[in-house]
């Protein structure tokens, strides 16, 4: 009962997760491939409509994209109202709260969550500036999502390499069945609320450390083993104290977890001559190793987070930004739920097993 | 599957909801009983703590609450910045999550409950004023929550009858076991996240009309009613098209609601001399014929939500801040909810079923 574990509720059109083969599939199309073969923009597509876009279809639905990047003055008000002790992650809650929302409350449609996914980047560049004491950049029309997302950030237009290692970090991450976020999205659409509603609790939900904080949890590991020499020995102690290992092992995956492996592809391209890229290399053989000693009967393997965290490093953004990174991708699957919620709606209303006392 | 219907997904302290035989229990003491013995200040302390306080605890709980009304300037900002389409729930979501969090993150404290607790109504109030365009009213320290609420909204220190059956209503609806909004939030809580996370995702939840909606329809129905002698063919009407009755039959209870038995006491002390508290009655006891006659299997009683309508009538409370008055309420079993998810924490983490096709 505790979790839900295993439990399955809800049918899905959208991916499947195959722990026990180490697959992952979108709507028919293995991610790993896509994350190599489509933009994040076709892959909403795909996950949102139930199939990628066809050459002129692909112009039209981007240029939706590009069109509505750009904050209302309300929310620009809003976010810079905050205090500095509003984190990121506070933050894209608060500011998604702020957004308007385009159209009828229900059923959600496509067009008004367009309207909010373009502005994810937005609101995250935006609050990371004035957390920095900068100015915000605009958004760019002429720039892909990934591109734009990276431009506003630094205000140089960035490599194609780095474009498109981002493309297939959020084209691997976008959807991911209902992990704790997605579900508590799905929760609240189930009520008829709106889709920002659903997208707001998400956030919430991705915020907390045992969700959607892990790639920087990995990024402070390497940081805090610092050379290759030392991670044999600050592995052990951290086994010893029977503390958890951050990069590895996943409540679902029993075997590789596929966007791991795919993701150290794009790592390995940008990164293979740097000397922290090395140091990833051996601190995961060195930890799977000891793993296996520690750990004999349980199947732990390199999961996502790990190579996120080296795929994000080797772009150049600080660890404070991965969850909202990740969040900008995972949007694009929370929009998915919400719209096949809505398709064939029943309000999830679970119980409670009362374990109290009872009245005299 | 859909819906998780009697599906126990959480063993609770807190609340058991006994449909088959109309009982209600708050942590072992009857919750209409209370309703007439307790403030919704002391069975906050029973929900949160586990026991009604004694009389000195209760000056010391109900001072930390009153010391903690004001809402923080950079949250008045916020509220004033939200464009006119932003209604009474959005801003209600977008100003809990603008609210600062005091103390650690994890795991949620009392203490730092009580600080969002305590403003939802100045938030209300404050929202409330500027849509009508009139100036918000400051919170005053030396009333009770109640008390505070309606002296915030019209500026006059209300009636002891008007407080008292306030009170009463925020008692017998402030925890209801795993409804949408409270499971969102123990979801949304489950990833370790913060208090403020797991109350945006409830209030964003109870938005949707499928599940705070209903006691504003129930309003809406006695106004386009009006007179009684229409009463029996209006109700006809909408059955013969097969639409719902608004404040009648309940997932959960298969008998009497105890909450609207409490609630009729509770209305006729204060309106029984009105017309349409009459013909609140009158439309009731057609309703009920009806539905007899229309449905003969299936157990349909009057829910909490018909009396909900006619009692916050009754205060003088405009339809528009039914929902937002039922959220203060439940804002109440919700924070107990986050507490006890806290308490003994596993990430709830359900799976779906693919249904979708394969790659070749």
């Amino acid at each position: 009962m505790a979790g839900l574990e295993g439990v399955p509720v809800a049918d899905t059109h959208l991916s499947m997760v195959d722990g026990q083969r180490g697959h992952l599939i979108y709507r028919g199309q293995w991610a790993d491939k896509l994350a190599h073969s489509h933009s994040f923009e076709e892959v909403t597509h795909l996950l949102w409509v139930g199939r990628l876009p066809e050459h002129r279809e692909s112009e039209r639905w981007c240029r939706d994209w590009t069109g509505k990047r750009a904050l209302p003055a309300s929310t620009v008000r809003i976010l810079d109202s905050l205090g500095t002790e509003q984190g990121m992650m506070e933050s894209l809650r608060t500011g998604v709260s702020s957004l308007p929302w385009e159209g009828k409350t229900w059923p959600p449609t496509p067009e008004a969550l367009v309207g909010i996914l373009a502005r994810v980047p937005t609101l995250v560049s935006h609050r990371w500036h004035r957390l920095q004491g900068t100015d915000p950049i605009p958004p760019r029309e002429d720039l892909t999502h990934a591109a734009n997302y990276l431009y506003m950030l630094t205000g140089k237009e960035p490599s194609a390499a780095h474009v498109q290692a981002l493309d297939a970090y959020w084209v691997l991450t976008a959807e991911h069945g209902l992990n704790a976020s997605t579900f508590a999205a799905r929760v609240v659409t189930s009520t008829q609320s709106d889709g920002l509603s659903g997208l707001v609790a998400a956030i919430g939900a991705l915020k907390g450390p045992l969700h959607g904080g892990a790639p920087s949890e990995v990024e402070g590991m390497l940081e805090q083993i610092g050379d290759s020499n030392r991670a044999a020995a600050w592995i052990e102690r951290r086994l010893r104290r029977g503390e958890r290992l951050m990069g590895f092992g996943h409540r679902i995956y029993r075997t590789r977890d596929p966007r791991a492996e795919s993701l150290r592809v794009v790592a390995q391209r940008l990164a293979s001559e740097e000397p922290w890229f090395r140091l990833a290399l051996q601190v995961e053989e060195e930890a799977l190793r000891q793993l296996r000693q520690w750990k004999p009967h349980r199947e732990l393997h390199t999961n996502v987070e790990f190579y996120a965290a080296v795929v994000l490093k080797a772009i150049g953004l600080p660890r404070e930004l991965y969850t909202p990174t990740f969040t900008v991708a995972r949007t694009a699957g929370w929009c998915a739920h919400i719209l096949e919620q809505a398709e064939n709606n029943r309000i999830i209303r679970p119980q409670s097993r009362y374990i109290g006392s009872f009245p005299d």
